[in-house]
């Protein structure tokens, strides 16, 4: 099943029903008025919404309509939790070998997890606002997945059984305010403004075998300015899998419905430095610091700039036959003195 | 005007407009069915509140009810963001005095904060669950504040003008989990679970002259197993207004209606380490952890252990007439495996 938020004017904007092929939808107020309604109330939603979801594909639901990804907000426009994982190791072990550290044992058992913002997601198809281009501009494109309640010290498997949806998301982040904000001992807070998330988010059971030991196996597909930029595998070199993810962040606490837990930056270890970037033959980057420390590693320095106002973002992923199955992330960065 | 939630069988209860004494309290929903949906709608709503508050207050409000502190949510059970600030410099000049180490003069200028966890939050007279006494569990007594919404790059004025409600927190702290967890460099997650806010918020034209430059001049009243173990005042030695912790929130993002800030642990300077317990003519603590790094520094070593389940704390603030403004949190620790 495929769901996605249509803005409305209201602050939740209107849940609906997408098909398959991502060409209708179809309001369900009857059922639910917003996606975090119908997660609070799932057990008794999600049958009712799987009917509306069969018949829309069947060209059969009264009152479909055509689906626009321009249209949308983030599935949850505001969520109660929002808590990203770092599960690529590779992408850690690339920050710590660009300034000669080695990266602790504890890494590879223990995830490293940071609390994010959740009261205003940015809409996939919304500006990136900024004050300033000088707060080193990146994304961060990474798969996330939304929970149902979860109990305090779930196991791996209770955990993995309360994922109720999958996403796309990109993760903004200010790298040039990262350095004194980590240093200050509290983790990120300035450094990670609003995230934006793809336009549908789908049920696990959608993804067939793509969907395996709670990962998803297929490319994430990021266009940088209209040029690809990487297609690293999300399920390749996730060192801990969304079950793992979630059980780690229900450990001290209970976890409620609507939880967005997220991977971190997909990354793929890649054997020759030479042959990362796409134009090279490998399978590029999910973000441009990835970027800059393979430069610092290859050459000393960085070379590659982070993003400036006016640059695009294009977060995507494909099925097996090339059909979009989320919608694309596609945004511009731009100043937020110039919002409309 | 004072606000609360009482619990009704949903995940963010009913709201009501409580008398200023705390004695009587009425339902609005002809207005707002809960404190989420009133602060969505401020401008509009606020004033219909006052209204309602006006009439109850002279009693003569239709449909008022006997207010039971003991059947409220949090105000805000469950919230978009909560991010707790660090306003209280001696708390983190202990810290460091306790191991020796200098406070970074950056910390006098640029607030520490972090981001919470919002997705659940304990009632005010609901256990405090944990899985073992061994993760150190702490109190921390807190004032905060929740916003409207906020833009980003807001001045410490425009932030100041945002404050819409005010209200006391216990934001408990899993002390023997932070070192470890700190040592990642991703900040607080498994060491900070829900947090418990007091039964009722008020307006801070509510708090007449205590509330002055941002700031709650008041006495915070911290009980422990029924005993007095704090009552500084915390508009004393508080580095950081609420303006411009908000500010700092919404320095690279906006704020959505309905965010929290908190102060961090009220803690005030006592020029005589002996006399800081309130048994010895002190102010006393608002947590355990200063007293153990009192404990550090005077004798080497800390002596007194973090809560047991069972363990009460009780957690006030009076008015100069000795009339509790918001209420009560009183909590006692339990295992959650005994959770019923």
């Amino acid at each position: 099943m495929k769901l996605a938020t249509l803005k409305n004017g209201t602050r939740d904007g209107q849940l609906v029903v997408v098909s398959r092929d991502l060409a209708q939808c179809v309001a369900v107020p009857a059922i639910a008025a917003t996606l975090q309604a119908a997660l609070d109330n799932w057990d008794e939603a999600a049958p009712q919404l799987k009917q509306i979801y069969a018949l829309l594909n069947q060209g059969s639901a009264t009152g479909a309509q055509a689906f626009d990804e321009a249209q949308c907000h983030s599935p949850l426009p505001r969520a109660y939790q929002w808590a990203d994982g770092s599960a690529y190791i590779n992408h850690v072990e690339l920050v710590r070998k660009a300034r000669n550290a080695e990266v602790p044992a504890s890494f590879y058992t223990d995830p490293l997890m940071y609390q994010g913002g959740s009261d205003s997601f940015v809409g996939p198809r919304d500006a990136v606002y900024a004050l300033s281009e000088d707060w080193g501009i990146d994304l961060e494109a990474e798969v996330a997945v939304v929970t149902g309640d979860v109990k305090m010290g779930a196991s791996d498997e209770e955990a993995g059984q309360a994922i109720r949806l999958v996403m796309l998301v990109n993760d903004v982040s200010l790298r040039n305010l990262i350095p004194n904000e980590l240093a200050k001992g509290f983790g990120f807070y300035q450094s990670k403004p609003a995230s934006a998330f793809s336009p549908v988010a789908v049920t696990p059971d959608e993804l067939g075998d793509d969907w395996s030991g709670h990962k998803l196996h297929l490319p994430l597909l990021v266009t940088l300015n209209g040029k690809p930029f990487g297609k690293p595998n999300a399920g390749e070199d996730m060192t801990f899998s969304f079950a793992q993810l979630v059980a780690h962040a229900a450990r001290t606490r209970e976890l409620g419905a609507g939880t967005i837990i997220g991977s971190g930056t997909v990354s793929n270890k890649q054997g020759s430095l030479h042959g990362s970037s796409i134009e090279n033959g490998g399978v590029g980057y999910c973000c441009l610091a990835e970027v800059r420390m393979y430069e610092t590693i290859e050459s000393g320095a960085p070379q590659t700039g982070f993003l400036k106002f006016g640059n695009t973002v294009r977060i995507e992923m494909q099925d097996k036959q090339g059909a979009s199955i989320f919608g694309a992330i596609d945004q511009t960065v731009r100043n937020y003195q110039e919002r409309s």
